[in-house]
């Protein structure tokens, strides 16, 4: 088995997982118990959260745990809209990950605020000029990712960090695809929120982690027991929470060992589907080292998918003329690909334990599938 | 060690965690995926979902997974209120889990509905007649737990959904603390609504169940990428949700070996307490079998706790003297428990587990304790 759709998901790491299970059957106490078990999975929970926070350059209370980074983006926008103050602007992307689109888009209902969605360039790659453009006095909110799910394409949320810094506008970034890819860190990003998954960095499903600076306002959107500080009632998912900080510090610690090694497998993999006839969609110099996002004219892209998968090798589909998983194709078309190229795409996307072996039968099988179809 | 704190969490069935570790670590696809892992973990989960329903006799739509019950509640109460159709009233206890009295809190602030609240009997059981009696014109939604997570107090939510059952009222019923303890299920319990949590049941942290009948109105609060039929958005913690069903199914099983058992138990310890001084916090014979809130006139429930930690031994605190954990003193004040019974009481709460040798060394440690601290 060969899988290249780390995007999607990733295999949970070894000593995670042995980390997990310690938390999950031995010191499985409640953290907001007062016995010894219950100090010690609270002692391990904010352990976790001051791993968390001096890897992010954040401040542990700056930390809450959620169950997935689709909360933790609903969390920070919905709380935001209660907070607008008579403002009533939102500016993002069209590529944005849905959890950003359709939540806007139901705010837009609920409240009836402006949504400014801009386009990105065919490179995929917002231009930083043109969000400015659209932020002005009646803006309350910026929600920029910091890399696109679907191409890899980098998105310019350091410079819109620093241009925002010193407005009273609340700058949110998705920092799901940026962990174990980019040097990602809040201090720089200088943002008021970023949201991350775990199980995007070989940690657990089920686990997501906010970041708020410090003083920004925010509400509390599932109330209860009062854990996190208040914020996020439910009991804690301790063995999540320890497992997805130890998989954000392997993450971090293997950034710029990794990084080169997957950067050959993509210019490999590049060059390989360029000489079968296909073409990348978007600007490989632009993406972060582990995705790919191609096309072959012709061959629509599930079926490629498919055909792959038959072989063991399993990559992505972003375009959604399959009945499920294909949520990519607005992306694409926002970069003005054509709907042949946008049907026939597909995302390729490694991670830190891909092998060269894994990569040399992936090019054997590509090449295979790719002229069987072809003919 | 010797855990009797199992209203607070349990620890992880071992059949539970294998089969966990096996989604974690080799069918690790996002079930969202079009390829062969992804249709693998797609089933698993739907597998899950039917087996879960088969047990509660619901049908599978009806079941969607959550992260936590606390989230689940959540969902049922912001949901209904946003669909209450000119109607402004909630019924509920004063005895609910702050995940449904805070949320009801919340709800009053954003939209002025009106909220009774009925005081239990001094036996911890809120009486049903006292409950219709605050059913009127206005109400539009019932909340009740199925029993107390502090005193372990059956509630009467079988006649409550017998009485609602033809009337335009939604109900929901927190089941949190029934799964294992009381042979519950949604066919019987003719509710609108049902709140689960997966670790309280031998299951993992991260996990909650949200049973939502056919037809009735529901509105996604956590909004994306669409998963659970647009319903609640986010990768789905497949590994978490296999290891629910099994740890569902489990309990399920056992119910009836189990009871009995834990049930001599609950009479043994009961006399223990009674013969060194102690007195029981509410009526055994109307408690799930697993439950003794018990208190020592004099001694804080604190120093009890503290002193059986020392001892490797784990109860719960249900006064709020403490910083940490004490969450239940709002509970046995309703029941009109004097102030200083509710300094003094705390909890054993046992699981299926639980074994012979455990309370015998049990009840001689807490023999030791109580004959130290009273001197």
């Amino acid at each position: 088995m060969i899988y290249l759709d780390n995007n999607a998901t990733t295999k949970v790491d070894r000593d995670v997982l042995e980390r997990m299970n310690f938390f999950h059957s031995e010191a499985y106490g409640n953290p907001n118990a007062v016995h010894h078990m219950g100090i010690k999975a609270e002692n391990a929970m904010e352990d976790s959260r001051k791993k968390i926070a001096e890897l992010l350059k954040s401040k542990p209370e700056e930390i809450y745990f959620t169950s997935c980074a689709t909360e933790s983006i609903n969390w920070a926008l919905r709380s935001s809209v209660l907070n607008r103050k008579g403002k009533n602007k939102v500016v993002t992307t069209g590529i944005e990950h849905k959890a950003v689109l359709d939540t806007l888009r139901d705010l837009k209902n609920l409240y009836n605020i402006e949504i400014a969605t801009v386009k990105p360039d065919s490179d995929g790659v917002v231009s930083f000029e043109k969000l400015i453009e659209e932020i002005d006095e009646d803006t309350f909110f910026v929600s920029l990712m910091a890399a696109n799910n679907i191409t890899g394409a980098i998105q310019p949320y350091e410079e819109m960090g620093n241009y925002l810094e010193n407005k009273e506008i609340l700058f949110h970034i998705d920092a799901v695809q940026a962990i174990g890819k980019l040097d990602f860190n809040v201090e720089r990003a200088r943002c008021d929120f970023a949201s991350f998954s775990g199980h995007k960095f070989h940690g657990p499903k089920g686990v997501g982690l906010l970041y708020a600076k410090k003083g920004v306002p925010i509400r509390p959107v599932v109330t209860g027991g009062g854990q996190e500080r208040g914020m996020r009632s439910g009991t804690q998912n301790v063995p999540g929470i320890v497992g997805t900080a130890l998989a954000l510090q392997k993450s971090f610690e293997s950034l710029y060992d990794d990084s080169q090694r997957v950067n050959d497998y993509k210019i490999r993999i590049i060059e390989e589907i360029e000489s079968l006839g296909g073409i990348v969609n978007g600007s490989p110099e632009k993406t972060v080292v582990n995705t790919i996002n191609a096309s072959f004219t012709g061959i629509k892209g599930e079926v490629i998918v498919n055909a792959l998968s038959e072989q063991g090798v399993y990559v992505g589909i972003s375009s959604a003329c399959s009945t499920l998983g294909g949520e990519g194709d607005y992306v694409l078309n926002a970069m003005n690909i054509s709907d042949e190229k946008i049907s026939g795409s597909f995302r390729i996307s490694m991670s830190r334990y891909t092998t060269d072996e894994e990569i040399d039968e992936f090019i054997e099988i590509l090449r295979n599938v790719v002229s069987f179809l072809n003919f």
